[in-house]
């Protein structure tokens, strides 16, 4: 392993560079106009894990492709040899709004041990320190005690759509004893973390719909509904004043938490100062009875993400706008189920609608809310790389974004998803001016290095 | 007289390409990029008005020019001689959404005797007319029993901001006995109308701030406020379900409608289905316990006209947005002051706003409502003019619509104005494809050619 650790830290710098170089593509699964990019991107991580030494290929889909890289198959010794796939993905969310970010989103730009740009954390960054732990065993000639599949996707910022049937596909050579993922965060350098569950999500677009054009609102208001203070009137219904979902039947199924659980809350470094003031808030806000860790990883939420209706330019337009729009998720947890919220929801829209609009309700990705033991040997093995590569206690968390695929993985692989995350707080997955600590890639390579090792001993 | 009829029966042609030339120049006043296209389009105008034989400049201001054109002065015979100011406007609301458009706003197409584009009927088509009757005079050598000074602002669509203080300026060469305005509506051809009354107008965007940037919904979510969903809950209290405003103190001065008023009402020709057709709504709204014509000019409004939030292009992105934005217009009816209704707005929004977000309020341009008695030998006189020109008995109308200035020449000229609209109900003023019909135009010429010899006589 020595071989291993001394490649890793004298190849820091390049590593980097080839980071930056990663970060250049942008990489934007939703939006059509990158479709290119998309694809350059993908040839470029099919190329560099060919010079890593991985046989790696490029598998289309009926929307962007997947990049499927494997280590050199070694030979099992007594028993059948461990198999494990590391999934990540190259694409990464709409930089927009771009006048907010300090430098340009896909000029990677480094100041005082930070990566800046959009994908350093999510997922470009987290997801090459595992390659760079592989390409440090295949270049030193040091023995990996299993076989690697990496599976690195261009849809995970659009809901997965192609990653399922492939997965069914591909299901024999993707068999395996674990899936290893970092694409989720630790509370701070002396805390590296393995999480247990993640919220799942429902996304969808609500329209309503009035006049069939833009109306002058002089001549003609007061004689029609406003579709925008309609569709107000109606998303202000979905939730209280404490934070509380008011669509009926929305909590059916949710966990309450253990003991166990809150002590493990608990341990998680936090101060409500701090965090206020790092997300720039006047106040805190959220259900009540429960303190912030728990309500962002343990509760479910309803989040209007954007609005759009009338005019939007400079100055004023006097109008009633045709119609009013409104993109939502909704962040499920344990056991809600997407199917049976999706349907409340709908239900519930179609019952708070005025006769005076026309509701129209667009249903986009989803995903299962995820929890697994903590305790199973895996697990296990987890914190001990993590407490090598980190030098302190790792700790267990729970988180509130949604990583779609780790169901997928279990109903088709039945295989567990090791969450291990590199991220720190202040990392801005999805807002301007993402962040990826170099300390943060350096520690993740080693404690994948260490990975293979502990999770080999199973 | 005959003379006149007849110059505008065989240059009706030339007219229509003269409107079509004056419609090309995308004058825009809200948008700032269009500032060269203001300069070009008053530049026109002065040329315009030079060739038909008015003595015209171009006045600069603080914003866009006014554009000064003056007939020639006669001699006063016994008496003093009359003069009329006939106020216009050459800049036009933004034409977006363009996409609705079925041809470009700002080239003129003309389809069975229609003519669509953005400024037809509000205010060039309209104002042309008056410009045309004063040609058709000065042409043919026919005597005007008045002088008159056309004066065709900028700024109307912004809020008429450099126009008091031009009049202020301006006051002697202004004075007038009354000023015409052709820049309302009619409800059809056979129904030719003098509007006495019109809606006044506020005009405000309130902003909530909550993070100081996007943040990850799936992170963060749960324990800040959505600013979104901060602003649909606060302004979903601003109004009910009946279309009635609930600020408190929003309908003081409000005058009850006199029975007198309900029965010019009901002579209006108005037929609720057509109406509804025509809209394209699912069904009509308004306040209970009056007409929809009630309801859209004599009755005080709240509209929203714009939502801005989050993301807003195509797929999802899932974050709490930092912001959301939402431009209010307010519609007054005599007596409301707007000062008054601001100030009211204005504590109210601050009383509903949460301590979880930030509000910030921007007040635009306002006017007050207008109304002025349509008893008087002025009035009348435009009666005579209208029923001239359209062959048909004249209706007395409230619009719904404001023109802020008309306050003003009542305060710094003390003279009354004569709202004589050629504009029809389909003339999509402020929406897309907006019209002039090409019969409104040329009986607008006939009336405004009568109107100087009705007034005059006075």
């Amino acid at each position: 392993m020595q071989g291993v650790i001394d490649y890793l830290e004298q190849n820091e710098s390049r590593f980097v560079s080839e980071l930056c170089e990663y970060l250049r593509f942008p990489s934007v699964s939703a939006q059509p106009k990158h479709r290119s990019d998309m694809q350059a991107c993908a040839a470029w991580l099919v190329k560099h894990c060919r010079q890593i030494g991985l046989e790696a290929r490029l598998c289309s889909t009926p929307g962007h492709p997947i990049v499927v890289a494997k280590t050199p198959r070694g030979k099992a010794k007594g028993r059948r040899r461990p198999h494990f796939v590391v999934y990540g993905h190259y694409d990464v969310q709409p930089p927009e709004p771009l006048e907010l970010w300090k430098s340009p989103p896909f000029e990677p730009r480094i100041a005082n041990g930070v990566l800046y740009a959009r994908g350093a954390s999510d997922n470009k960054g987290q997801n090459l320190a595992h390659l760079k732990a592989v390409e440090a065993y295949l270049k030193t000639g040091t023995e990996l005690p299993c076989d690697i599949t990496f599976v690195i996707e261009g849809e995970e910022e659009v809901g997965s759509s192609s990653l399922a049937s492939f997965l069914r596909k591909h299901r024999a050579e993707l068999a395996c004893d674990a899936i290893v993922i970092s694409d989720t965060g630790m509370p701070t350098l002396k805390h590296p973390a393995l999480t247990y569950a993640l919220r799942g999500i429902i996304g969808f677009e609500v329209t309503l719909r009035g006049p069939s054009r833009d109306l002058h609102s002089g001549i003609f208001g007061g004689t029609v509904d406003n579709p925008a203070m309609a569709l107000c009137q109606l998303l202000g219904k979905l939730r209280d004043d404490n934070g509380h979902v008011t669509i009926p039947g929305f909590y059916e199924g949710v966990q309450p938490l253990s003991a166990y659980e809150r002590k493990q809350f608990a341990r998680l470094p936090f101060n409500t100062r701090d965090y206020q003031k790092f997300l720039g808030v006047p106040r805190l806000f959220g259900e009540r009875g429960f303190t912030p860790l728990e309500q962002r990883s343990t509760r479910p939420t309803l989040e209007i993400n954007g609005l759009t209706s009338g005019y939007q330019g400079e100055g004023s337009k006097t109008i009633v706008p045709a119609w009013a729009c409104a993109k939502i998720t909704v962040r499920l947890v344990p056991n809600q189920e997407p199917a049976q919220v999706m349907k409340r929801i709908g239900q519930h829209l179609k019952k708070l609608c005025p006769s005076t609009v026309r509701l129209e309700t667009e249903w986009g990705h989803g995903a299962e809310p995820y929890l697994v033991s903590p305790t199973g040997p895996q697990a296990q093995a987890a914190l001990r790389a993590l407490k090598s590569a980190f030098g302190y206690e790792p700790v267990l968390a729970r988180e509130g974004g949604s990583i779609p695929i780790v169901n997928d993985f279990k109903k088709i692989l039945h295989a567990d998803s090791l969450l291990l995350g590199l991220a720190l707080p202040d990392c801005n997955a999805h807002s301007p001016n993402e962040t990826f600590h170099l300390s943060c890639f350096a520690k993740g390579q080693l404690m994948a290095a260490h990975l293979w090792q502990e999770l080999s001993k199973c």
